[in-house]
């Protein structure tokens, strides 16, 4: 059964403004057991709206459209909807009288061109006839079509309370898709899709998806049924073999980021945690503290982006600067070994590198990055070089960094360093 | 001249992955003068994916088509286009070595799936030959299409080197917009506009846009026209009369950062800064370390989550601490005062607040945050409480303290707090 979305605005086919009602409107179809064909963005154009409207009308189902419901000139969907449909405007005068209540209500003055909200294409039936954003909704043939307005928190509270029901009242899902989220960090898609290529056949049916989401990429786990326990066993099942397959790789499923299993698994352990960056400067402790609850295991910070601050907040030997360089493995091991000292921590977890695009040498080019992690009377220390811009080297080494914690926590080897 | 954009990607049109190809795509064709008739947005899906291709050779001059272009198997673009347009797919020798040597000198391992990304329709262009990102073009009949990486930053980077300059030399427009961009920092939108009514008759036949990006608006003046020296006269006479109107709250124009204009005022000055981040956890520095060359103004900052480390790295007295607590003016002020001192710094900027969603009390609810600044032996501190979830306070904190600095550089008074 087709369904598909329509969004209208000028500012969003002309790079102003990012559109972020079509991605909502089709999380809410794919909820009721639908699939979107299609989501279409056009301007405040007749033409391209109509044209727009006509296929849509012909082929699907569900149609939502979003956007030039308002009251100006240049808001042009529902006039051109009463064309496109061959059902003319008429006044909804308990519509009228709802929205004059309602701007009086909010102390707003009244302004004639406010009556062209009560406008609607013949027999549109309002969707919130108590609420003050407009939008109805109107069958033609066999495809029941919704319009709503284009601000994205009226048309959220639209679709929730009254369109969804109203799908799910005229549509019975026979199979819903559900679907489980692995995140990866440290392979790359390709190489997760070679792993993948060996699950059991009995797990084939599966369908996979790789969404790289930077430094991460994230593997989605995707089945259709009808009988809910069986296709969660089944999830439950690939989940477990792929992530036995993936190991030590996966580090969170679902929407769980590392942070957050960072600070589970110290919580767990009850130990804490300090830090010590350099090129990050203070974007792993930006992360660590993103989870609510994380003063438990996270004691401090020192971002040392100067020579003195390494010598004066860690410890850190000036005539190890001055031979080896800020940006080496033993400034990094006395780094970690500095902050955990002075913090009292469990675990002392420290960063040096060059993020560019200035400050790189031949033998430590740009991207070069050394991490330290002190723990339990040990010291582990690597070398890596990250591809890319200042900020991808930085977001690499943070979650690079946040990753070698779970990875000590867990037992498991680090990612070997370059 | 009809121009489209066609996005693909099965998490596009699942409610899965927001779309930013299609924003900036069509933000490209605009400055070219170009305008965009439609974006269309389909799943992995050969037949949705066919129809949409066929339709936009069938009509528009500039098809631009992103995602669908990797090596695993949902990965469907290259082979539907060769389908639809009639060009078999054919192996790219030069572009299969060049992908073979990229994955060595990175050190990641080859893949027979990764030979895919060689496949080309014949006659097709490789946009990038020495980059790692595969994209390509190829015309059909009068129509000239772009396929493009769906990862967003590969995606951006070859719009920009490749794809734009390759349209402005098949097409040459007869007029463009030209548009600058104003950051405002601490007026709403209907504050912004409300002043902007404000501005002369002789700049009324500018457009205005208005562009929340959380916690700034950016305001973009528009004017289209031929002559680019009279244009640009008028685009800097309306900036300058807006930039006077909104003082000073305009903090930055073009795609400059908060980040980058506090760094080129302390740069310009040659003064120095340090931190002591409470409940930001280390996003100010992360901000600030963001600017290359940011070393030469930001000495360091102490991430001080616990009470301890408040005393030990900042000197903050534990009287002040019982007294008053952590989330007090007088420890923000101690912060201040603090860190500036031991970093031997010009400046020591400080927060202290309660991020929730725990922590708040009936004296201090959640998003109550003190902010410190110690200069040339003054001392400033104010309160606030800022709206919203965790991570809304984190960032409407960092922005408020970059601004504490920018303002005070400037000789403007602090935005007061409540």
């Amino acid at each position: 059964m087709l369904t598909e979305i329509i969004i209208v605005g000028d500012e969003l086919v002309s790079g102003k403004t990012r559109d972020l009602n079509g991605w909502y409107a089709s999380g809410c179809l794919i909820s009721c057991g639908l699939e979107v064909h299609e989501i279409t963005t056009v301007g405040d154009n007749y033409d391209t709206l109509s044209g727009a409207l006509r296929t849509a009308v012909q082929r699907s189902r569900f149609v939502i459209i979003t956007g030039g419901l308002g009251p100006t000139d240049d808001d042009l969907t529902a006039e051109t909807a009463a064309k496109v449909l061959d059902k003319p405007l008429s006044l909804d005068q308990g519509l009228l009288d709802h929205i004059k209540k309602s701007t009086e209500r909010l102390g707003l003055p009244w302004s004639p061109n406010l009556e062209k909200l009560a406008l609607l294409p013949r027999g549109a039936k309002v969707l919130d006839p108590k609420g003050y954003a407009c939008g109805f909704s109107v069958a033609k043939g066999n495809s029941q079509l919704y319009f709503l307005p284009g601000v994205p928190a009226q048309m959220r509270e639209m679709m929730d309370r009254f369109v969804v029901p109203d799908i799910l009242s005229r549509y019975r899902p026979s199979t819903v898709p559900h679907h489980r989220i692995l995140k990866v960090f440290g392979l790359s898609e390709s190489q997760i899709a070679d792993v993948l290529s060996g699950v059991s056949d009995d797990l084939k049916r599966l369908m996979f998806g790789f969404y790289p989401s930077f430094p991460e990429t994230h593997v989605t786990i995707t089945i259709r049924g009808e009988d809910v326990a069986e296709i969660e066993g089944e999830l439950t099942a690939a989940e477990n073999q792929i992530t036995t397959l993936l190991d030590p790789y996966v580090f969170a499923s679902g929407d769980k980021t590392l942070e957050a299993v960072v600070g589970e698994e110290l919580k767990a352990r009850n130990m804490t945690l300090s830090l010590a960056e350099s090129c990050t400067g203070g974007l792993i402790g930006h992360r660590l503290t993103s989870v609510s609850g994380s003063s438990v295991y996270f004691e401090r910070g020192a971002v040392v982006y100067s020579d003195r601050s390494k010598v004066e907040m860690l410890g850190v030997q000036q005539h190890t600067l001055d031979t080896y360089g800020a940006v080496s493995d033993q400034t990094v091991r006395e780094m970690a070994e500095g902050i955990r000292r002075s913090a009292k921590t469990d675990m002392g977890l420290a960063v040096t590198g060059i993020a560019g695009p200035l400050g790189g040498s031949k033998d430590k080019p740009v991207g070069t990055v050394f991490i330290g992690l002190s723990a339990r009377g040990k010291l582990f220390s690597g070398q890596y070089r990250f591809p890319g811009d200042r900020q991808s080297v930085k977001v690499a080494t943070a979650e690079m960094a946040l990753d070698w914690v779970r990875r000590y926590l867990h037992g498991h080897p680090f990612i070997p360093g370059i």
